[in-house]
């Protein structure tokens, strides 16, 4: 409706998720609605670029040379390391509680078609760490998709050591779902990952 | 998962339609993704609050004194006058092209539950407008519930005068739908608003 407004709302949609009417209603919120929420954000946004960085062992977002699972010697016990795709990923598997080992971060999957190649991964330190911190297994949490796949085959390759055991996070039904709602790409999945019971 | 990180989510999260998944999907674009995006958007955030006011005659957003339809001289040849709720809702219809009248914004509606009375709404110089502007007929575009009703009945009280019509916007099906997907509300909204044909 005015130039400046026009450009916030263009920011705005450039979130992840955002469409051009969300954006529009968020700008309209900060104008209008809640001024003093505005500079707030706007301030976190600029502390928290200050402030956080990724973690350069694993990739996940700390303030400090190391992030807190890092810097926490009890999660190196369990000898596992797990590699996701995305911080998002670490944070939904950490809210769990399933988990208590490390992480390693790819920051994205092998996806060719889309121009991204090893170069594009985290994948620097991966190796090394493997070797250093005493890995016994690396659990690849990665998606259940072509890329998931591929990138899966490629760390696999990677490893190549027979200290390591690598092993793939299990597909199928998801907690609490039934067989008739599930689509037909987690069906093949979960039959694909029977087991003897 | 840092404290910079936690206070960006927080307030990501007070945006409109922005829950916790989400608030935490855009700080980790803003900050590990796309930093030039996070820069980019906290300029925009606090050059739209230092450019963008509420229109002193509609409520609409504007960098002037008067919004781009407020100062358009064509619009007040319409005659007519149309009250929205909230500004994304006079934008909806600007998109829509079936109206080419000027516009009030409340900024909001009666619902004395929430404690949101007259006087919160942007109600001082809509009677004065009506007079002045020569308005013929005052069309209210408020929402299909109960506060909007309520808002429509207290308007329709406010304007007690013979020369300006009042008319509010039509319910029913909206345009595409088939009866058998309609909710009850919008079936029952449908029906009392059926007309000869």
């Amino acid at each position: 409706m005015t130039p400046a407004f026009e450009a916030l709302q263009k920011e705005l949609k450039r979130l992840p998720g955002v469409g051009f009417r969300s954006a529009e209603r968020m700008a309209i919120y900060l104008l209008l609605e809640k001024p003093e929420a505005a500079e707030r954000l706007s301030e976190a946004i600029l502390r928290a670029r200050e402030c956080v960085r990724s973690c350069s062992v694993c990739g996940n977002v700390c303030e400090d040379e190391l992030c807190s699972i890092c810097a926490d010697s009890r999660r190196e016990e369990s000898g596992s390391l797990c590699v996701v795709e995305h911080v998002s990923d670490l944070m939904a598997i950490e809210k769990s509680g399933a988990y208590r080992g490390r992480y390693h971060v790819l920051h994205g999957k092998l996806s060719p078609i889309n121009g991204v190649g090893p170069e594009n991964l985290n994948l620097d330190g991966l190796a090394k760490r493997i070797e250093e911190e005493g890995v016994g297994e690396l659990i690849l949490a990665l998606p259940n998709d072509v890329e998931g796949e591929a990138t899966c085959h490629y760390l696999t390759e990677l490893v190549e050591s027979d200290k390591v055991e690598v092993s793939r996070i299990g597909f199928g039904l998801p907690s609490g779902a039934s067989v008739l709602y599930a689509d037909s790409g987690t069906l093949k999945s979960a039959l694909d990952a029977r087991k003897r019971y």
